[in-house]
């Protein structure tokens, strides 16, 4: 029963948000990755602006406003280049905009998945791909992304945790039909070199596999690390849909607007599914992203928030620092994964319903959240359970969040010690 | 295979939409139904006020923010109490929001529909159940409204458009798990009465079916019709869940909030499909609906919003008679169903490819898009193949539209006599 499994489990979301009741409301939310502040001015200002135009209120074409994806051509392109051949996206064929990326991953698995299909996971993997898989009636098969030896006694980059290509050949069956994956990765902050790409790459065209390559944190790469997009690599582009997310790119989570990014013959299916799933995306939501896009362009706003990242990033480095837990260097996205084997649970703490029957790290961040009053994410929720063992010593620590929180979460940690 | 008939077939929206391209953009639209004027004020309003504020930016609950559901609950209680003994909706358990009510019919398919179940759909309908049905494995069945004798010589309430129970008792087989109809009624205009919503909901009973109630057209019934709801008679609730529009209701399709409201144990299988779908719906406009349906409660918006239909209808019943055009009097809704048999084509009218194939009405909506530059929407999309000969003389007109839309609109189709 595609159900009975999603309805009878709490999400890690549910039970780690404040707003669902199940951990103190006066926790500091270093938990489910969004963030402490508002859309930036320029974009807020053209979203209220949308609201006076009659158009903007009213139905979408399913693809998108035209002027949304134009500025997501104009936005995107260069970075397609060595795919198309020089030439532009064109924002009639390939560029898709979805109700948020969450939603153009699901019409993507909509479009493509037949029951029985096996889709390939790259573990761990933001939860919600397990069921996009499954209610499409696919069938997940789960390779890791492997930590370094070492990860559980110091501090490793996160370009050491590594896919062995070799068992994601071993997991393929003539029954696999696609790759989902995900760079700069959540939870790990991993971002795929291009040799790794090309290896996963390599292997999804001699079976000819399609590639889902979600790139929602495309714009956030610390130390000036390079995000290398599968789709613009060899001749990748052909089997590659490319989920990106303005909710991610311009702190407007609530928004629902993401972008699906393909070869024609790709993005129609995925037209088509969506069309039926949501018929159109939010109106003035989309009015202000193509207006952000726009001025973005002009006026650095992604480099500048890189770097105010950059700062976020330290800030909480320098506080796990001082807790003295060992961590993985993130080189993108907005999160640290923090090693836990040395955190002792004391053995009278009381494990509540709700979590029984998880992994420690469920035990850890439940602890955590009383204790300190800090919300984590426990990531084993984004393992297959016969990779539990990988994931439920480590604990996810977001930095989407304003220095002062960052700071006084991680004093609020130092009480763990 | 699910989605080639879906890909290789343009939908009616895309094809009778001026933003589309296809029909002339100095048009007027009376095709897709929305409305050509913003929110109310006091709506748009609280929508600029939610961009301002951090949260409402932000990933929101899967089951929707606490001030919509409690503000849907308080709006929609009054009505459904004969199923709840008197008590409130629980805005818990008992009222889901949506993504637009599209994507809460999806989530209802996604969550109940098992591959092979057959769903019974009335028809005409709206067009986007079929592959809501048929995308999540399901079979529609189809059973007509159908137009009493006469409708295509002279104007008919539409209250006389009826369903054989019979008919659909003869559709039920041991493969069927619900049935999908809407009231107030897309295209039709019909209002179902509480006789004929029990006769449904009996065989519903009889062969323990789930129902899906569409009524995002709720608030808009005219002549002081009552609008029924079949969740609140005898013991339907419990099989029934019932969908209503913000879009439809606040005059802002394109903000896509919706909502489904139902018995906790179907409300809780819809919302785990809906959280892996969308995740969560958009943050502002759910802070501005919350808004607009507490204000609505005290201002009387939706008794002044239903005097205005009446004059909209009024005038666009007016201009087709003097067209003179039998067509269905609408007791709901926003659309007239006007018969077109009397309507000549001239025999040299050029069929572009883009409508050959299709039956009669597309090429009058055509026909009248190309001569009368005005938009209608052709309603073969809103049945089944073999009954297309029940819609292919008749052509839908909306009236959400102003009346001097409508006036000018009317005196363009003057040209066709
Ligand atoms: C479905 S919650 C999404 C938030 C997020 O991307 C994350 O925290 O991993
Ligand atoms: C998918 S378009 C929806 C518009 C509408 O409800 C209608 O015109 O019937």
């Amino acid at each position: 029963d595609k159900i009975a499994p999603e309805v009878n489990k709490q999400d890690v979301w549910s039970v780690f948000s404040p707003l669902a009741g199940h951990v103190p409301q006066d926790s500091l939310n270093l938990g489910q990755g969004f963030m402490n502040w508002a859309p930036p001015q320029f974009v807020q200002d053209a979203h209220a602006d949308a609201l006076k135009q009659v158009q903007a209120n009213h139905y979408q074409l399913p693809r998108g406003s035209a002027r949304l994806r134009k500025a997501i051509s104009a936005y995107l392109s260069p970075a397609f280049k060595p795919a198309t051949g020089g030439r532009d996206l064109d924002p009639n064929t390939e560029v898709q905009v979805t109700a948020g990326a969450n939603e153009g991953m699901y019409a993507f698995a909509a479009a493509f998945i037949r029951p029985g299909d096996e889709v390939i996971i790259l573990e761990p993997f933001f939860d919600q791909y397990v069921p996009q898989v499954t209610f499409n009636g696919g069938v997940p098969v789960f390779v890791p992304i492997r930590a370094p030896k070492g990860a559980d006694a110091h501090n490793v980059p996160a370009s050491e945790w590594k896919v062995d290509l070799d068992e994601l050949r071993a997991a393929i069956t003539p029954r696999t039909k696609m790759i989902f994956f995900n760079t700069p990765q959540n939870p790990i902050g991993k971002v795929f070199s291009e040799d790794e790409l090309r290896g996963i790459g390599k292997i999804a065209e001699e079976h000819d596999l399609l590639i889902l390559s979600d790139e929602v944190y495309d714009c956030l790469t610390f130390g000036g690390k390079e995000h290398v997009r599968i789709a613009a690599l060899d001749d990748f582009w052909k089997r590659t849909v490319t989920i990106g997310s303005a909710g991610k790119s311009f702190a407007a989570t609530g928004w629902r607007v993401g972008w699906a990014i393909g070869p024609a013959n790709l993005i129609q299916p995925l037209l088509a599914a969506q069309t039926r799933i949501v018929f159109c995306c939010n109106g003035p939501a989309q009015e202000a992203i193509a207006v952000g896009l726009e001025r973005a362009l002009e006026n650095g706003f992604f480099q500048k928030q890189v770097e105010e990242y950059e700062e976020r990033k330290d800030v909480l480095l320098e506080g796990l620092d001082k807790l003295g837990l060992p961590y993985t260097v993130p080189e993108g996205a907005y999160f640290v994964m923090v090693n836990t084997s040395q955190l002792e649970i004391p053995s009278d703490f009381e494990i509540p319903d709700l979590i029984k029957g998880r992994a420690r790290d469920w035990v850890v961040a439940w602890f955590v959240a009383q204790t300190a009053k800090v919300v984590l994410i426990p990531p084993t929720d984004f393992y297959s359970k016969p990779h539990w063992n990988l994931g439920e010593n480590w604990i996810r620590v977001a930095f989407c969040k304003d220095p002062g929180t960052l700071r006084q979460a991680t004093e609020r940690l130092l009480a763990l010690k």
